[in-house]
């Protein structure tokens, strides 16, 4: 038995672990592993929880969270907007049907081509810099159009993030410093092909605590009291980073919780100036890290210095534990209901020390054959994965009201040679 | 000008830095960026200095530092093997031309289909564990087939290596413990399918050391010693793991420092007990590192809390420095020649503050539009990358006296939705 409970839309049936009503070792039988499993239903139970916290704010997926575009045309359905933050982003959002005024297209370091790209889609454009925004107002008066525009600022402020994602400190590469905003502003205003209408910052992830997103609203509001004596700004957009408990069992504020300190705080702020912009939020990880369970089945298990479990997902299928030493709450699949018998470490196939998927675990007594499911990797889990040692990327299904979807496909050694080109020399 | 001199394949002429006799600059605006680019010239130099001084040695490529078709088909010309450590190494190491009898299928969690695959491929298996002993055996005797295997050893030694890839420790996941090396060649003598021909170990990767290896080979022949007894050992392996000076100036041992600690001591050893097995080696790193820059453009430069250079190679492309804090210096490739004029940090396009490919570095002064040529980018460089927040890979291009020849086309938006499939009820 766990010593965690399961979130509510898995379940354990007959031992075995469903979600969505669908058995995990069935699907994992049928398609092969690894096997990346997402819930329909759980996605848009977490969107509509998420938007219907934050009644009248506007929504934009954070796409890098999640590249399937099955998953972005669902969130497209529930109406969702687009944090894309490469010219790739942009162009999957909007096959996923996400309208272009819906997008705001973001990113730190972008290339003219992809700006180039941007306008004619007609997104929002977040810009990072000064040479981003000459390069801009350059390329989309080139074109003949005029780009709604917002500037990242870098708020600095330190949520208490991993330092790899800890985004919103003044070290950090991105956004402009906070001095330096308001003469942009003013540049910008003067400037062809952009009209700057709201302000853009992002502090990090996986951020457990409400305070940082208040502190956020208010230094952000700080700058737009002096931006809106010469601009009416529409949005004010304060990112994502909303993050879960992947640790079950570790408190984590609710879509309410964050709503309730973070709406009257920009509310208030607003009132006092007389405005009144939209809201804007950029979750990605809220909204897709728990529909998402990694199936992997065990291709061995030795006793060494820990009872090891190789199993043929690595930190080529999820990079997260290796990468950030994050934490995925495990479960054999094919014994969920059966009692801990020992302390295991899960290992993949990657020739590194550091291709442990989680250490030191207590779980039923794991064989050769069974299946293993990596709760909550539906977030920056396929869309960081590789071929690296030479293995084809997995699969993805989905499952909705008890029914599974090949949703794509696995790649096979072919793959490893996609675009490869011998020089007739060395045949 | 670099605070450094640049290794002897690249060259500064009128300012920019050539490889192998071609401006890279061209090759940037060319083939666009971001672009690896290979010199074969130096892939064979290293691959014949490697050889020479460890003369009478068999080579195996460690193929997993890099999955260019084309780098391994112009080592197999050169005579190598391959330490290959998935199915898809296997199939690679096939398709490029290097002999079955030459490719040793390592790897510390193999599925019963890559232990298939690999039994009729006809290479030969380092097994890992106890299951994977059984389970080859009954596969290889189902199939009619003997295979030609070694057992990778956890010889518990600690190489300085960062600790992701310092595999030789006894807490690592790889190998069989030393205490139980001599047991299961026991037991494999006696199962059919396998014939153990050979003994395996890894300690490690980027080790700047000798040291560590005459340890190594002492601690692989004292078991040598107590297996020869009942086992002809045909071969040891004593895995790669030889380091590059990623950071110009630190010393590092060269071919011939290491064969001449290696190379006694494995002699002498054998001299005692009266055997002549061949010595193998895995080098991976050593063989690739230094063939290839990766060249990508700068987007923006932006003077924030440091002075950022917004290139449009992020961690997607190389993830060494992300991942393993690794060092690669850094030439402005088009003002190769310049004074250096500012202290620089050059920055990725991904939404992640770990997105850093250099901290710091002391560079001519640096506009958008210029290209930045990072040094020593063949292992662990392409085959690590993945198509994180929508980029598409990039391409990847061979010199080979001063001309160039594209080896692998850059991905397009399209190659995102590679496999997808969306269910038609979303559509
Ligand atoms: C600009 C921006 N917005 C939103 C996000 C989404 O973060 P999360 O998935 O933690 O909600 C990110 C993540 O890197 C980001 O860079
Ligand atoms: C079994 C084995 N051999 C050889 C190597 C090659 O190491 P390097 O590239 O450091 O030489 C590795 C690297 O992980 C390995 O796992």
């Amino acid at each position: 038995m766990r010593d965690f409970e399961i979130p509510g839309h898995l379940e354990v049936r007959d031992d075995h672990l469903f979600i969505c009503g669908v058995d995990t070792v069935k699907l994992a039988d049928e398609y092969g592993t690894p096997l990346y499993v997402t819930s329909e239903d759980r996605l848009r139970d977490n969107y509509r929880r998420f938007a219907e916290a934050f009644k009248g704010a506007h929504i934009f997926f954070a796409a890098k969270s999640n590249n399937s575009i099955v998953v972005q045309r669902i969130l497209a359905q529930e109406g969702a907007g687009a944090d894309a933050f490469s010219g790739g982003e942009v162009y999957l959002a909007r096959l996923a049907g996400i309208p272009p005024q819906k997008i705001l297209f973001t990113g730190n370091s972008k290339s003219d081509e992809e700006l180039e790209f941007a306008v004619n889609s007609g997104v929002m454009i977040s810009i990072d810099s000064h040479d981003e925004l000459m390069a801009l107002s350059r390329i989309a008066d080139g074109l003949g159009k005029e780009v709604r525009v917002a500037f990242r600022v870098n708020p600095d402020i330190s949520a208490n993030a991993h330092p790899k994602l800890a985004t919103g400190l003044k070290t950090s590469k991105f956004g402009i410093p906070r001095q330096e905003i308001v003469d942009i502003y003013k540049k910008a205003k003067g400037l062809p092909g952009v009209k700057p209408v709201g302000i853009h910052c992002h502090i990090g992830s996986q951020i457990l605590e409400v305070d940082p997103y208040v502190e956020a609203v208010n230094r952000m509001m700080d700058l737009v009291g002096q931006i809106c004596d010469f601009i009416n700004l529409e949005f004010v957009d304060i990112g994502g980073g909303f993050g879960i408990p992947y640790q079950k069992g570790v408190r984590a504020p609710t879509p309410r919780d964050w709503a309730d300190a973070i709406i009257p705080a920009f509310k208030d702020r607003c009132a006092q100036l007389g405005i009144s912009p939209e809201l804007h939020l950029e979750p990605g990880r809220y909204i897709v890290a728990d529909t998402t369970v990694l199936l992997t089945r065990v291709n061995t298990v030795k006793k060494a210095y820990a009872n090891f479990i190789g199993v043929d997902a690595g930190f080529n299928t999820l990079i997260r534990p290796a990468m950030y030493d994050a934490y995925h709450e495990v479960v054999v699949a094919n014994r969920a209901g059966e009692e801990n018998m020992g302390t295991y470490t899960v290992a993949g196939p990657v020739c590194e020390s550091g291709d442990i998927l989680a250490r030191d675990r207590r779980l039923p007594a794991v064989r050769k054959g069974d299946v293993i499911a990596l709760l909550d990797a539906g977030a920056y889990g396929y869309c960081m994965s590789s071929q690296y040692v030479g293995r084809p990327r997995c699969a993805e299904v989905l499952v909705h009201h008890g029914h599974a979807e090949l949703i794509r496909k696995r790649e096979t050694y072919d793959d490893l040679l996609h675009n490869q080109l011998i020089p007739g020399r060395l045949l």
